[in-house]
C-alpha cells in the first residue's frame, strides 16, 4: 500500500485497483475561525476523521441509492474505506442555494447573505492560488475538461442539488451550498472525493451547523 | 454642466441627454508597473488623456462603421468629447485571445503565458473588491444582466474581438485582449464607456506596445 497523497483531512494511499482513504482529525476554517466552507487547517478534533467517513458513506450511499454513479467501494474500519481509483478532473463543483460564505466575501454589497441563489460555480482546484473561480470557456479552453463534460458535471450536480434538498428539508433543515469533485473512470464521469461536513453547509434555525451537528443528522 | 463621476482616468459631467467626458493622464499599472491591463494609478504622462481620447473616438468610429452601437456622439476638444447617456450595466466583457495579465496571475502553472484561449469572461466592476471574475450563471441571478443581454454581450464582443483582430492584424500586430463596458438606452445594449490603449493588449514582435504606441498605429 504505498501513500500517493498527503492532504489536509485525509490521506490517500494507492493498494491494486482501489485508493484507500485514511481520515484524519484537522479541523478547517477560514481566517481562524472554523467554517466548513474554509480552506486552512486551524485545529484538531478527536473523532473528526471518524465522523467525516460515517457521513461520507452515508452520502455517497443516498446518492448511488438515486442513481448516481461514485467512487464508494466499502468501509474498511473507522477512519479507512476503499474508493474506484479515477482520474481526477481539477475542479470543484459548487452548488449554491443561497449566497454564504466565499461568495459573500467575493460580491460585496451587491449580494445580500442568503440571497436565493440556485447557481453553479466552478473553481480550480489549487489551494497555493486559493482555488480561483474558473469560468466555463475557460475551464474547456484549458483542457481541464470537455463542453461534454462541463454540461455532464453540472446535469449531476443539480441531482444532487435535489436530493441533498429533499434529505436535509425531511429533517427540518436547510442545505445552503455544497461542493463535488469528479473524476473519470472507463469514460464516465463518477462523484469523487469525500461528501460531508466539510463539504456543506447546513443551516438550522438561522445557525450553520458544525461538522458533528451533520452526523446528528444521519445516525 | 453637473460633475457625476471623478474615475482613475477620467471625469464624467452630465449635460441634458449627454455625457461629457474628461480625459485624465494618470497612468494605469499593476504593482507600480505601467500596464494597460493594470487597474491602478501609478503616474501621470503629459497628453496621456488626449490621446486616450484619440484612440477612443477611433475604435468607437471602427465599431459603429461595421454595425456596431456605441454610446460616442462627438469628440468636443482635445480631452472632452460628448457621450450617449446609457444605463450602465456594472461589468467588464473581457476577451483573451491569448493568456496574459491576470488571467496567469489567476490560474499559475496549468496556463502558459500566450497560449491560445478565444474565450470571454465577465468580472464585476468594483474597485474595492478588485473586479472579481464572476460566472454567467451569477450575473443572471443578482440581476445584474438578464439572461437574453448576457447572450447579446457575448454575441457584440465576439463581433468586435473579430474587427480588432483584422484590423491589428492588417497593420503586421496582434491583439492579445480588450475589454468592454456595456449600457443599456431605448431597450438597446450600446458600447460604452472607452475602447482605447487602457482597455486592451496589442503585440509587436513578442512585446506589449504601450498606450502611446497604440496612437502611432491609428494615426
Amino acid at each position: 500500500m504505498r501513500l500517493v497523497y498527503q492532504g489536509k483531512t485525509k490521506d490517500v494511499y494507492e493498494d491494486d485497483d482501489c485508493l484507500i482513504f485514511h481520515f484524519k482529525d484537522n479541523i478547517l476554517g477560514f481566517e481562524s475561525k472554523e467554517d466548513t466552507g474554509g480552506n486552512e487547517v486551524i485545529g484538531r478534533r478527536e473523532g473528526k476523521g471518524s465522523a467525516i467517513l460515517k457521513e461520507t458513506e452515508f452520502f455517497f450511499k443516498l446518492l448511488e441509492e438515486n442513481g448516481i454513479r461514485t467512487h464508494f467501494v466499502e468501509r474498511i474500519n473507522e477512519r479507512r474505506a476503499k474508493f474506484l481509483k479515477a482520474e481526477k478532473i481539477p475542479l470543484e463543483v459548487i452548488y449554491r442555494f443561497k449566497a454564504y460564505g466565499s461568495f459573500l466575501r467575493r460580491y460585496g454589497k451587491i449580494v445580500k447573505p442568503l440571497q436565493k441563489l440556485d447557481i453553479i460555480e466552478f473553481t480550480l482546484k489549487d489551494d497555493a492560488l486559493g482555488d480561483p473561480l474558473i469560468c466555463e470557456e475557460a475551464v474547456e479552453k484549458l483542457g481541464i475538461a470537455s463542453k461534454e463534460e462541463i454540461e455532464e458535471m453540472k446535469r449531476i450536480t443539480r441531482k444532487v442539488a435535489q436530493i441533498l434538498k429533499e434529505f436535509f428539508e425531511s429533517r427540518g433543515l436547510e442545505i445552503i451550498d455544497f461542493k463535488l469533485e469528479f473524476g473519470r473512470r472507463n469514460g464516465e464521469l463518477l462523484v469523487i472525493d469525500e461528501i460531508s461536513g466539510d463539504t456543506m453547509r447546513v443551516m438550522k434555525e438561522g445557525q450553520v451547523l458544525k461538522q458533528e451537528e451533520i452526523l446528528e443528522v444521519i445516525e
